[in-house]
C-alpha cells in the first residue's frame, strides 16, 4: 500500500521536524503580519493536484514559497493580537503521538485509553484550578476536551435546554427559552442561540454595573422575574471571567443567586487557566455554584489548537441531552454505564485523541512551568498598564487584566494610526477593540515564547508611533 | 519561557518521531483490541499533576504502559471495524506542519495562507473527484473542511433552514420545520435536528425502495406533499451515497427531484471519496444537483482525524447563516467582501490549519497513490463477497459496496458467536449491526496498511469461527 513505511516515516519526518524547529528559531526576523493580496496563495496553487507521489521536498519548498510568507506568525513573540495561540514545542510532541495512535475515540470502547487518559487529566487539572471537586467525575460532574469554547457553550445551552424543559428532545424549542448575557460576552453565545433554533430574540443583553464592563447581578434578577412573568423559560446564564474585550470579570457568585435555577455557563476561555497560579485563584470565585465552566489550554496554557476544556457539574447532563444510539454504535460497555463515551459530551461524533497534547504540555511543563509562563506574561502587562499610566497623551482604556492591557490615545485617529504604524513595522502585531464608543488598542500579552524584552520594545514602538501621529 | 527550544524541540522531537514509528512497525504484532477493564487507565493515572517538568522519557514509558496496552489500534492491519480512520504516515507530517506553524485561521486575515490553502485544495479535490464546478469557489460555492460529517450535517440544516425562513436567524424555529431521511441515515442528522432544536419530531423517515435500503424517492414526494399541505416546512432532504449499516447508496438524482426545493445534503462521509477513481465516478451521480456534499478524508483518505470535506453549491449560505461579527474581530479584509472567513462556515470561532494534513497526503500518494489504496481495498472486498456467497452456511446480507462486506451465518447467536471468536484473536476486529432485524458482521476493508493477505487471514479466522460454532 501507498503509505510510506515506518523507516520512511523516521526519514521524512526528521525533514519535517528540522522544518518546524527552523521556522520556530527564525521567527523573531519574520514581519510577524504578511501583507498578502487576496486570492495570492490560491493563484500559486496548481489547477490540478499531483497525478504521482511528490518527494516531502516539495511540499517543504511549497510551504516556504507559498505559506510561510501568507502566514500570520501566532507563535512569534511579538504576536500581541486577538488572544494568543498557544501552540508549545511540548504540545506538538503529544499531538505526534495522538496522530501515531490514529485512534477514534468516540466511544469508551473504540479506544479505552483515549477516554480514561482525558478524564484523568481533567480531573487532575480540575483540581490544579481549584475547581469544586463536584466538577470531576470522582465528583459527579466531569470535563471533556471540545474544540472551542464556542462549542462548550453550544453543548452548555443543549444541556441547559434539556434541563429547563423535558419535552426539547422530541419537540424542539418553543420560541420561550430566553439566555442572559452581557455585551461583552463573546460572540460565540449569540451563535449558540442561533445554531440552537433560539433565534436572536432569545438573547437577553444584561446592562453592566455601573462604571464596570461587568454583569449587573441586580439587572440580571430583573430581567429574569421579568421573563418569568411574561411566560418565558430563563435557560442559561453566561457570566465570563475575562472577555475578550477588555478582560473584564464578572461576578460569578452573585450571578448564580440572581439565576436562580437557570443554567449558569461560566466562559473563562482566555482567563481561567491563570487560576492555577494561587495568586489568581480568586478568578473562580462562585464557579463552584455554577453548573458548567469552560477554560481554554489553546490560548494560554500551551496546547495547540484544539483544546478547550469545560466541566459539568452532572456528568449526565450532556449525554441526557445528546446521546442517540443506532446499532452500529451498542457494545458491551456503553450498555454496562460504567464508562464515559464523549461522543455523548459533544457534537461530532468522531473525536481525535487531543487528551495527549495536553498531557505532553502538563508533562513537559510542569505546574511550576506552566506558572511561570502565566506570572511573566502577567508581571510584563502590569508593568506595560504602569507605563501607560504614566505616560502622558496614553490612557488606559480598561483596568488591566492579567496579560490584557487595553489602551488608547486622545483620538480614534491617533490611536489607529500607532496601530497601524506598529503593525507596518512587522516587529509586533496588535488589534483594537471599541470601549465606550472609543477605538481602543488590545495589547494581550502571552505569547510561548514571548519575553520581557518583547513588551518593552512593544512599548517604545507605541510611544514613538504616538510621537509622530 | 518554558517552553522547548527549537534545540531541544530537535532532539525531543526524534524520539517522539521514532516512538510513534516503532509503533506503526509493532503494530501487526499487537492485538487490535484490548481487553481492558472499564477505570484501570485512570487508575494508573497519579491524582496529582507534576510540579516540575519531566523528561519526554517518562511520558513515552507511560504511553508504552499505560496507553499502549489499553488503546484499540486502529491503524492495524487486521482493523475492519465501523469505518477505517486513516490516519496516514503522510498526513501526520502534515499535521506536524500544522502544529509548527500554531496559526489560527478563524479569518482570512488571522492567517490567509490557512484560509487559500484550503480554498485551493477544496477546488482542485472537487475536480479531481468530478464534482460539479459549481461546488467550487471558482463556480459560486466553495469547499470547507469540518471536524466530522456530523457537524458538515449540522451546518448544512443550519444554512437549510436560514434559506426556508428568512426570520429563522432572529425568530428561531417555530415547530414546522421537516427533514427528510431514511432508518439507515447516519443518525448524526437525528442528532444534527436534536442540536438545531426541531426536536424528534421534525424528523421524518422515508421507506425504502421495496427489496432495497435505499430511499425512495416516491415515498419521499409524497410525504413531502403531505407535510407541505399540512403547512409544514420541508428544510432538508439527506441521501446517502453509502450507507454507514450496508453502504446501500440513495437516488441522488431522484432526491432532488423529488425535495422540490428543499435543500438536498448529501452525506457520503465514507463512500465519497471513490469517486478519484473514473470507475466509480457514477456514485456522484445527481450530486450536481444537490445543494451540499461531504464526504471525510479521515475516513478513507489517508487524512488523519479530523478533515470532513464539505462543499456547497452556494458560498454564501453559510456565512448568510452563521455569520456574527463583534467589533474585535472586525478587518479591512471582511470588510472588502475579496476574502472568505472560513469561522462563518463553521460552529466554533477558532480553527486549525488542517487543510495542510490534507495537502501532504495528497502530495505523497499522488492521486494514482490514493486510487490505489482505494481500488485495493475494493477489489479485496469483492473477493471476500465472493467466497462468503460461495460458502456453504454464510450469507451476503447486503450487495458487498466497494470496501464494505455484510454478512452473516444463519442464527443470530452463531454470527455473534463468530464475531467474539475473530475479536478475541487479537488478529481482526469486526463490529456489527442489524439488518432486517438479523444481527450482520460488518467488514470494514481500508486501513492505510491493510493488504489483501490480512482479508484472506480474516476469511480463514470467519471460515474456522464458523465451522466451530
Amino acid at each position: 500500500m501507498p503509505d510510506l513505511t515506518p523507516d520512511e516515516f523516521r526519514e521524512r519526518a526528521a525533514a519535517a521536524v528540522e522544518w518546524v524547529a527552523a521556522y520556530r528559531a527564525g521567527l523573531p526576523d519574520r514581519p510577524v503580519q504578511p501583507e498578502v493580496a487576496p486570492g495570492s496563495v490560491r493563484a500559486a496553487f496548481p489547477a490540478a493536484l499531483p497525478e504521482d507521489p511528490e518527494p516531502l521536498d516539495a511540499l517543504l519548498a511549497a510551504l516556504d514559497r507559498t505559506v510561510v510568507p501568507a502566514s500570520s506568525h501566532w507563535q512569534h513573540p511579538g504576536w500581541f493580537g486577538y488572544f494568543p495561540a498557544n501552540a508549545s514545542l511540548h504540545s506538538l510532541l503529544g499531538d505526534l503521538f495522538s496522530g501515531g495512535l490514529g485512534a477514534q475515540g468516540m466511544l469508551w470502547s473504540t479506544s479505552p485509553a483515549a477516554t480514561e487518559v482525558e478524564q484523568a487529566l481533567m480531573d487532575a487539572l480540575a483540581d490544579a484550578l481549584g475547581l469544586d471537586p463536584a466538577f470531576t467525575f470522582g465528583g459527579g460532574g466531569g470535563g471533556v476536551i471540545q474544540d472551542s469554547a464556542s462549542s462548550a457553550a453550544l453543548v452548555a445551552l443543549l444541556a441547559a435546554l434539556h434541563r429547563a424543559n423535558p419535552t426539547w428532545r422530541d419537540d424542539g424549542v418553543d420560541g420561550r427559552d430566553r439566555v442572559y448575557v452581557t455585551a461583552e460576552t463573546h460572540s460565540s453565545l449569540a451563535k449558540a442561540v442561533r445554531v440552537a433554533g433560539l433565534g436572536a430574540r432569545a438573547l437577553r443583553v444584561v446592562g453592566f454595573r455601573p462604571g464596570t464592563s461587568a454583569l449587573d447581578p441586580t439587572s440580571l434578577a430583573a430581567l429574569i422575574a421579568e421573563d418569568r412573568a411574561a411566560g418565558l423559560r430563563p435557560v442559561l446564564v453566561c457570566p465570563t471571567i475575562g472577555t475578550t474585550g477588555t478582560g473584564a470579570i464578572d461576578p460569578v457568585r452573585e450571578v448564580v443567586d440572581a439565576a436562580s435555577g437557570a443554567w449558569v455557563h461560566v466562559d473563562a476561555a482566555w482567563a481561567g487557566v491563570a487560576a492555577l497560579c494561587p495568586e489568581h485563584r480568586d478568578l473562580l470565585d462562585g464557579v463552584e455554584r455554577a453548573d458548567s465552566f469552560c477554560t481554554d489550554a489553546h490560548k494560554w496554557l500551551g496546547t495547540a489548537f484544539d483544546a478547550s476544556l469545560l466541566w459539568v457539574r452532572d456528568a449526565r447532563a450532556l449525554p441526557d441531552a445528546l446521546s442517540i444510539t443506532p446499532e452500529y454504535l451498542r457494545n458491551a460497555a456503553t450498555d454496562s454505564g460504567a464508562v464515559v463515551d464523549y461522543r455523548d459530551w459533544q457534537v461530532p461524533l468522531g473525536r481525535r485523541f487531543r487528551a495527549l497534547k495536553l498531557w505532553a504540555v502538563l508533562s513537559g511543563y510542569g505546574l511550576s512551568g506552566l506558572r511561570a509562563h502565566l506570572r511573566g506574561h502577567i508581571a510584563w502587562a502590569a508593568e506595560l498598564a504602569g507605563w501607560v499610566a504614566d505616560e502622558p497623551g496614553f490612557t488606559l482604556a480598561a483596568p488591566p487584566s492579567l496579560g490584557l492591557v487595553c489602551l488608547r490615545l486622545d483620538s480614534d485617529e491617533r490611536t489607529r494610526a500607532a496601530l497601524a504604524q506598529v503593525n507596518a513595522s512587522g516587529r509586533a502585531f496588535l488589534t483594537h477593540t471599541v470601549v465606550d464608543g472609543r477605538v481602543v488598542i488590545r495589547v494581550a500579552v502571552g505569547g510561548v515564547t514571548t519575553e520581557r524584552e518583547h513588551v518593552v520594545a512593544l512599548w517604545e514602538q507605541l510611544r514613538k508611533a504616538a510621537a509622530s501621529g
